[in-house]
């Protein structure tokens, strides 16, 4: 069974494909794909795994295999350089179809690439981790990273189509697959409490890959997240709701170089770090803050940051997240499960004071 | 006088200024930049001339100047990799406004940059060439070239509005002003006959940089482009004719190495050449062709291309053009001055022996 969803933006709306095997449903490229000339941009590690189902089925309408080498660190405008050479030795035109094939890297690389490639091209996104599949690949946020900040250099812009085969699921690690869950988990805290409390039960099913378990979490998320990309394409409101965990998670991810912790890790932690200090300050109840730290715990995901991190590093690197907007700090807090919000009402010095006091409980 | 003119793009539309000393126009300076931070992207060549006066209205705002070096070589990913560093230097966040002070290079790298960082963060296009005025900074194509072709890596971008000061044209010299009316001539060309044939009276005024002339040269000329843009932003159709001379001129930057011709004159010579193998097809009179060659003439630019130019160069080099569509080299042709059109009908073969015979003749 194929779940289609929509992302409903004017002229940019888009559909996600969830469902087994799509990589190498062949009914299902022709339809998108039809008789247009098409790149794929790939890692060395996805690649070997799920490219030949892609290959097989457009052979003779590829014009060139692009892999990038794995990693975060390769999330960058020298990647982005090779990147375009490439495009330009295939002599690429404006027709030609891009797809992204991989984890996260791979699609926000290669979807900014699209995005800028003779000023924009078609492209499609077929995520091959639950983190990507849940997050990076639905909604047009595409960028590589700067030394000094996380996607800092990037676009918005929308794929054609969105493709997320669970049968890929399969080959992901354990740790990578927490990951990914600890962003599923979050649309739950922010905006949906029956989905959280359906987390609650069924989070061993997705521990040990139930594909039916699977597909209802991705769809329940790309719906989630759909819906508010469609309220606010460009993060001017609403979309930083999505955020919640990641100004906190940011820092962690820079402190500790982007080296030890995984994105859905640091994000993990961050969540638990907004849900604590809206504990702090009166706004979220105790009982809430627990279910969710129970939660995220049978996730198999970290509860709290690393311990040379106190309140003055957090700061210092929340400072420098791009959220931040003219100056002030701005927070995604909760009120109860599903309730988030946006909170410009901490300055520094609160911040470092609560955060102190949390760190050292 | 000030003339205002608006660039209708649903949310994204602006508003265009056209007048004589706006650049230390503290009214409107403040009207439009209000209490935001301010980045000013110049070069070397215009900042001595014009960043004074700018800076000096906005002194308390701004958090640095980047100037880059002179010239369309340098309008590569190097030079946006420069700038990425010092925005991320100067700290600037979302609500950074980036001023582009300068010629098409300037305006395209820094539009570019604008489009990217942190996903996109405002600008003002502030052209200070003819050029620049009349074309590149409106309609919101950013782009910087690829070593195989010329804005192959950009985004379609909307500036927050365009300050056109006409007296930054009388450091201009005479060669980069009739570049510039390259353009203006091409407005006329492709939908304004009633405003080429005012071109026709009014020539030597433009060269003698009389202002009112000057602006309501570059008033109509905006006015054109603005409808263009606004009937088709992304170029899927009839924005395509503002390439008219584009495809034959890039030929020629390309073949002389972007050293010896300007974008204008490449562009003059591409439209009449667009124009001959309009006459020689069949499509437009002999006695327009030779109206349009007698302005280009008196406007003091070239008439024919480089001699070492062959068919076959011209037709490998417009292969190249990122305005191919799925293989078709696509021509801007003309039925009559002010009535152009886009044809896919010639292919290569057609194509070559055409400029073959009107390149010996």
């Amino acid at each position: 069974m194929t779940v289609e969803l929509a992302v409903r933006l004017g002229e940019r709306s888009y559909p996600i494909y969830i469902g087994r095997g799509l990589i190498a449903d062949s009914e299902l490229l022709q339809k998108l794909i039809a008789d247009r000339s098409v790149i794929i941009v790939s890692n060395e590690v996805v690649a070997p795994l799920y490219m030949g189902a892609l290959v097989a089925h457009l052979k003779d309408r590829i014009k060139a295999t692009i892999l990038l080498p794995d990693g975060e660190e390769h999330k960058n405008l020298e990647t982005l350089a090779v990147i375009f050479d490439q495009l330009v030795a295939a002599e690429c035109d404006r027709s030609t179809l891009l797809i992204a094939l991989g984890g996260g890297v791979v699609g926000d690389t290669a979807g900014f690439a699209a995005a800028c490639y003779q000023r924009g091209i078609a492209f499609l996104q077929v995520p091959t981790t639950l983190l990507a599949q849940v997050d990076s690949s639905v909604g047009g946020k595409t960028a590589v990273n700067h030394p000094s900040g996380k996607n800092m250099i990037g676009a918005f812009y929308q794929p054609e189509a969105v493709i997320i085969d669970v049968d890929t699921l399969s080959s992901l690690n354990s740790r990578e697959l927490a990951a990914g869950l600890a962003e599923v988990i979050k649309y739950g805290l922010i905006r949906d409490e029956s989905f959280f409390a359906w987390l609650e039960d069924n989070i061993e099913l997705l521990l040990s890959r139930d594909a039916d378990a699977l597909i209802y979490a991705i769809e329940h998320s790309c719906a989630n997240k759909a819906e508010v990309v469609a309220a606010d394409e460009r993060e001017q409101g609403e979309r930083a709701l999505l955020n919640l965990g990641h100004t906190f998670g940011h820092a962690i991810e820079t402190a500790t170089e982007y080296s030890s912790w995984l994105h859905g890790e640091a994000v993990a932690t961050g969540m638990l770090m907004a849900m604590s200090f809206s504990n702090r300050v009166g706004l979220l109840a105790e009982d809430r803050l627990q279910r969710a730290k129970k939660l995220i715990q049978r996730a198999g995901l970290p509860l709290a940051p690393p311990k040379h991190m106190n309140a003055e590093i957090f700061v210092k690197h929340m400072r420098h997240d791009k959220k931040v907007l003219g100056g002030t700090i701005r927070l995604i807090l909760l009120r109860d499960i599903g309730d988030a919000f946006v909170s410009s009402d901490y300055n520094d010095e609160r911040l470092t004071s609560e955060l102190s006091a949390m760190l050292n409980e």
